[in-house]
């Protein structure tokens, strides 16, 4: 680096928004602690309701502990792993290198499990206060509802804006924070996918049990797998989304900054704007969460997608006050970002009209039901596939825009664009989490509401508050998704970026690009795209597997306890979320190891220019199939809801029999593959980051 | 073309070449019509049979007739905008080649109809002279239903040779030959996907009202759908099928003979060696086709795959000598054919392993059955998902390995050597037609046999014929398969040419390649991937409306037919016919358009490297696809046959019902979408490349 008077200017800049960038973490946590105080503070009074919740967050620490105990031994040993060989095998490169980036590496999975940890713990702890402030009112009840997730959305936020900041400031290497994402995506693999496996075991195994063969209604004490069945709402809502959304917001800011630092001449300015943005995205968080209310007699989807658009409108106006005060803080760049944002904005609308019991198409999915459950199946996979089109069409032209709008700035920051309108996107994330953890606490609390007895005028106003948290999940749901392809379109140029500067040290030419008429190219492309589909379908076969190991267990409990079925002794829940959890974690790794394996197998292979394919493959294909299964998910889920709300016949029907199996289907599609697709594809495009210098030494072609 | 010596020399090798594959269709053409009248002498003595094939081939008749009419004016409108604009504005090129484009697009249709129309002609003629010769045994038997079948793979295999050849021959121009393909691909569209509806239409509605609302017996004649449903399988199975194939069968020799004309300094010598491969490989297919045959008691699954090996083995010796003898034919590229043709093998292997109720996965599926149709459903979805992994690692390993054999004969080679995998592999198409028809033929021989009281040992001859047909068609499935996948992938390095002759034409810089890494081409690529989804779940949705328009009037004539219920009186089954046609074809129209239209979208926003893109992602995501549905409706067909057949509780058991639920979800899945989504990807390929010279001239980025 030259440091030129210029150059010690944007040193100080930097160190600027380090500063900045720390102080604003420590905004965000104070403002954290506030609110959670704020919840913890009200009292639980009724006996039923504490009982349940303290059931619930056992559970759900069960869970937690034990996959904790699991992931702890896997990061420990990929941890030796890299320490060995990453970025430079130990024998040939400096150790130094190798223990930051270990260190990073483990860092990013602890920050993760905090957040993780965090979550459980203020959603168990909101849930039941949420019940309970019903009573009082929907003003009151929202804000605790919404309060609980904002502590949520703010430490997973804080946490990590502040990884990512220390972990650059301490080494100054950009290829380390590679480490510290691969550790966030570890993590995300876990409490996502096997979160997924875990809640959707233990939903299919009661209600196998209890519905089918027992007779007994939903959430029965006397089922023991109805614990089990609470503590998934949680691991897999709000631990895994958590987890995910953290993982997400971490990849797309170190593929911003890995691209920046690659851009000669600007990385120091690059940086600094990276580090902005996000910075100021937390900002605009806090700012939209302290907003966010209803009236005495609002309406609380109003109040979540206001705050969100306050947070919105505050983040774009501080980027462009930043842009006007910063020299080299391009107007381009801020246009980007602002690309991304809208179109966001437009991803979440249009998958609302495929998901939303308002509009024609959940209506026509339920109308098919009428004929029997293959044409549930048929038109909710057909729509499904259909409502694909207008968000890869969105992300598509937002990754079009922002590059040709960057591209003349000057060599490299054209993919730099892409990686800020996801930065850009995901910079309101504090917000997005809110409001969607606002929802598992919400339909919690109103379950609690129901067992607590607390009155008909509490439930609705309960319902009017899950209403709303189903509601707003269709506009977060857009952004995540947005955000999801965007940021992995910049991880492929991180790749590209790691690459070259492996080229450049091996003293070989560097790539400008994976061209897909080289045969190496297209090979990976092809092996790519299945990796998603595979990956999928182990995931959802390893559901149906752990639900008939829970089904067995549920048996034996009920011919061995005496007195369960009559419910004078208690089963033995917590045998049930054992076998749940140790499924999760024996179906989840499989799955993680095959794509694992295929990234290695195909960079052995073609070198980089495969892995370029294959990453590519496994984006286009990976983000088709997510959003098929997570779309289909929702819309046969609500129109199963709209069925029992009294459509085609209403409960008991034929076309209600048919509504349920097309939500059975459903429930594997968009809580546990769907969503951890986009997971799997930010693990194996940081194994290839981390990876890019062995596979440019060793390849085969 | 410079006319060296040796450039004479190879004109004189490709009029030999020429002339030579004129001579061997000719001589496909007598052993085809040999084989017609070897089945026509045959006499249909029971009345019944006579009666109830009439019927068939009366309905197929109405459904072709209109169908030919809607294409007939379809053509004449594309013929028209041809002449106009392809390959360039008539106002600003030869007019001489607008219409030989026109011309050619023209006999590219009325071939491919003729294929269509004599395989629907020979399919209703055999049916009940295989059911005939069974009651003599099933030597006799075997050969009717085998040379029924060999006659429509001998006809489509000879007229797309004499088609290519006669067009290159009389225009000497390549360009020319994509109009040629176009057609066969507007017809194959027509066919194979309208066909698909027609059948399923038929099936789902005939099953609606018959067995669920009626209570009455599959087939039973008072059923005013009974008769369409078996024209489906004639319009689906054979017309499709063959049209389907022989577009397969021209855009592999098209797009080969595209690329072969683009090598410069081996032109003449590397058409010659497309037209040598394609004869040899005709060729192979009358000696195999004429070697086939049972003993007396012998296994004719044995007798079809080991004629397909006898003309595998043929091919390749053949091909080999042919490779010894002509100076300037490469054993790379022998090389890189022969390892297509043995991937195409391993393909169909797995495939089968998929498929096949001897195998553990469709057990599993029957046994996942048993929890309820959601499992069904789940476990086929899973390993359909499942089953594109070895086919997409076969097409990517024969596209890596015949490229890099190739690539060192010289520039352009590598891709050439993709091209001759996919016409190796589809050169034995004449025998793989063959097998295939062969399937319906017995499988309407066992209906009649049954229908005609042809007695006991004569249905389980044809039992017996029918399982080799359902046994064979994995094999054949898996080369079709692949040699899809090669032959679009060669289709890529047509389009490619084509860009690049535009590109010298307009005086502009050539492109080597499309960069994943240029926005434009990224953009494509996310595009092209959505296309083949919305393509199936329009098609799907299709089904269903028209299925309901079609049990609409079943209800009307059950209401307005007085006896008809009692079996007093006929029904209208023209109707039934009327409806399915009209509504296939209204309903296949949208999704071919939307397909075309996003196709030009495409192209005018970004030009021909978006289009690059595009037709990558349209291929990856589209061969992804298309296996997951083949496969899965595949599995969930068998699976059902496999509980039908006692495992499970058998027949009425739960099991059974859920199987049926798996089984009617396929059914759209493995004959309407599944195999429509390879026609798809060669139309839009087509456009691509005859639009080249405009997207080059037009385009906005």
């Amino acid at each position: 680096m030259a440091y030129s008077h210029y150059g010690v200017y944007m040193e100080q800049n930097l160190s600027l928004f380090y500063g900045l960038s720390f102080l604003t973490v420590v905004i965000a946590f104070a403002f954290a602690l506030y609110l959670y105080l704020w919840v913890k503070k009200m009292k639980v009074q009724n006996q039923r309701i504490d009982e349940i919740s303290k059931l619930i967050k056992k559970g759900a620490d069960t869970f937690m502990n034990r996959e904790y105990r699991i992931l702890g031994i896997f990061a420990a040993v990929v941890a030796v792993i890299i320490f060995l060989i990453l970025p430079q095998p130990i024998w040939e490169g400096q150790i130094l290198s190798n223990l930051s980036m270990a260190l990073a590496y483990i860092a990013g999975t602890v920050l993760s499990a905090i957040a993780g940890k965090i979550g459980i713990l203020v959603a168990t702890l909101s849930n039941g206060r949420t019940a309970e402030s019903a009573t009082k009112g929907i003003k009151s009840a929202f804000l605790v509802g919404f309060r609980g997730g904002a502590v949520m959305g703010l430490l997973v936020v804080g946490c990590s804006l502040f990884g990512v900041a220390a972990v650059l400031m301490i080494t100054g290497d950009t290829t380390i924070l590679l480490g510290f994402s691969f550790g966030a995506s570890s993590l995300a693999l876990f409490a996502k996918a096997g979160g997924g496996i875990f809640t959707k075991t233990a939903d299919v195994a009661a209600d196998l049990t209890g519905k089918v063969e027992l007779g007994i209604p939903e959430d029965d004490p006397r089922n023991p797998a109805v614990i089990a069945d609470n503590v998934g709402d949680n691991v897999g809502d709000v631990a895994g989304m958590g987890a995910d959304l953290f993982d997400s917001n971490v990849a797309a800011a170190v593929s911003a900054l890995v691209i920046a630092s690659s851009l000669a001449g600007g990385e120091l300015n690059n940086i600094s704007m990276v580090f902005c943005y996000l910075l100021l995205g937390l900002l605009a968080s806090v700012v939209g969460i302290a907003t966010a209310k209803v009236g005495k007699n609002g309406n609380p989807t109003h109040a979540l997608n206001s705050s969100t658009y306050v947070t919105t409108a505050i983040f774009l106006v501080l980027t462009a006050i930043a842009t006007a005060i910063f020299p080299g803080f391009s107007w381009r760049i801020w246009g980007a970002s602002s690309v991304g944002l809208l179109v966001g904005v437009i991803i979440g609308i249009t998958t609302d009209y495929f998901t939303d019991d308002t509009k024609p198409i959940v209506r026509k999915v339920a109308h098919a039901s009428a004929s029997g459950p293959a044409f549930t199946v048929l038109s909710g996979v057909s729509y499904g596939f259909i409502s694909a089109l207008p968000a890869m069409i969105g992300i598509a032209v937002s990754a079009l825009v922002a590059y040709k709008l960057c591209a003349p700035i000057g060599d490299g920051y054209a993919i730099f664009g892409i990686a800020m309108a996801a930065v850009g996107m995901l910079s309101i994330v504090g917000m997005i989490i809110s409001n969607d953890a606002y929802g598992p606490i919400v339909d919690n609390a109103r379950g609690l509401a129901e067992m607590g007895g607390l009155g008909e005028e509490t439930i609705r106003i309960a319902d009017e508050l899950d209403s709303a948290g189903n509601t707003v999940k269709a506009v977060t749901k857009g952004f995540s998704i947005g955000a999801a392809g965007l940021t992995v379109i910049s991880l492929l140029g991180a790749f590209m970026s790691e690459v070259n500067e492996a080229l450049v040290e091996a003293g070989k030419e560097i790539i400008t690009g994976f061209d897909i008429m080289e045969p190496t190219v297209f090979f990976g492309i092809l092996i790519g795209a299945v990796v998603p589909a595979v990956f999928s379908a182990m995931l959802i076969l390893g559901v149906d597997r752990n639900a008939q190991r829970m089904v067995v267990e549920i048996h034996r409990q009920f011919n061995e306890i005496k007195g369960l079925k009559e419910g004078t002794s208690s089963p033995d829940y917590d045998k049930c979320i054992d076998i749940a959890t140790s499924g999760a974690l024996k179906e989840l790794v499989p799955a993680g190891l095959m794509a694992i394996l295929m990234t290695l197998a195909v960079g052995f292979i073609g070198g980089p220019e495969a892995i370029g394919g294959f990453l590519l493959g496994n984006i286009v294909s990976g983000l088709l199939l997510a959003l098929f299964m997570s779309n289909a998910g929702g819309l046969w889920d609500n129109s199963k809801k709209y069925v029992e709300a009294g459509a085609e016949g209403g409960k008991g029907s034929e076309a209600h029999k048919a509504a349920v199996i097309g939500d059975t289907v459903g429930d594997p599609f968009k809580d546990t593959a769907g969503p951890s697709i986009n997971t799997q594809i930010t693990v194996v495009s940081l194994v290839s980051s981390l990876c890019a210098a062995i596979f440019v030494a060793l390849s085969i072609f």
